[in-house]
């Protein structure tokens, strides 16, 4: 088992409770009531409605100076005060896998800034992203990023969102769904 | 299932004979007679001593030039006249991972050539290139590289081999085993 698995399931039981599932792009996710977070590929309490699985992974795109701007301020998920969470699947289209790399941080970075938009939520906005897309097992998305945040802060994580959604990048996401928990 | 999956079965069946195993850096892996290359999840023949599994995905460090000289020569795996083979199964360090995408890059092809040393056995040597690090299974190996080439190309493979062994990129391989195969 790999040790950067991580499953979001959707269901009857797990440790939040879903408040909204939206679909932002494409197809939703089946109205669950709770939403569980497991490391590994450990068993279930209940058979889940939906189970998204992704890795955490190497940085695609940082540079140097990037990454360690991000990572003095960044703070880990799970704080005391983080009462309330989001799970954002993404799917990008074929035509984002076909460019080739520089092509892709230009879009992702130097056009769409979205290091930039990422850092101005920090470090209210806790953020931890898995991939999806070079799982064994196909997959519906390609990426799960997984925050959390105190509720005084879920303006400044709406505003994330809204400023990502704008960028030339997300042209190239086909699917894109919003589900908002609270514990 | 997802359909860029590929195992890579030693045994007593598959497709190819196997002509030799060496550890080059790292343990190395079991003597057997025969290579299965599967692509999918399909089932194999026999119970096979060893199963490595990878997928192809979007390339990681190339340039859109690059890509595009890459693309004009490249052959794909399987011509007729391809009777030789093999595969190269590469684990990197943690060290190697923990690098931001920049620093991967100016090691990866501004110090290493590795583009341009690989560029030198085109077309005569086909290569196929699959990710195993973010599969949900813990692999033993980040990456199986597959080439095939005529005999009488062997040496050009070699040379091939050689050249990247000797460059800043390998230093951080620390395993890698070549499995020879004919068929």
């Amino acid at each position: 088992m790999n040790q950067r698995l991580w499953q979001f399931a959707g269901g009857s039981s797990g440790q939040f409770a879903v408040t909204s599932i939206r679909a932002i792009v494409g197809d939703g996710l089946p109205t669950v009531a709770r939403l569980g977070v497991v490391n590994g590929a450990g068993t279930l309490e209940t058979e889940p409605v939906f189970c998204l699985k992704g890795v955490t992974s190497n940085e695609r795109y940082l540079t140097r100076s990037e990454k360690s701007e991000l990572v003095a301020v960044q703070q880990p998920i799970g704080r005391p005060t983080a009462l309330h969470g989001a799970l954002i699947p993404i799917k990008k289209s074929q035509a984002w896998w076909d460019l080739p790399q520089d092509e892709r941080r230009a879009i992702f970075e130097e056009r769409s800034a979205h290091i930039q938009i990422g850092r101005r939520a920090l470090p209210n906005v806790a953020r931890r992203l898995h991939h999806c897309r070079d799982l064994g097992d196909a997959e519906p998305f390609d990426f799960l990023t997984w925050f959390d945040f105190s509720p005084a802060d879920e303006p400044r994580f709406d505003e994330l969102l809204a400023a990502l959604r704008e960028t030339e990048e997300w042209r190239y996401v086909e699917r894109e769904v919003e589900v908002r928990v609270s514990r």
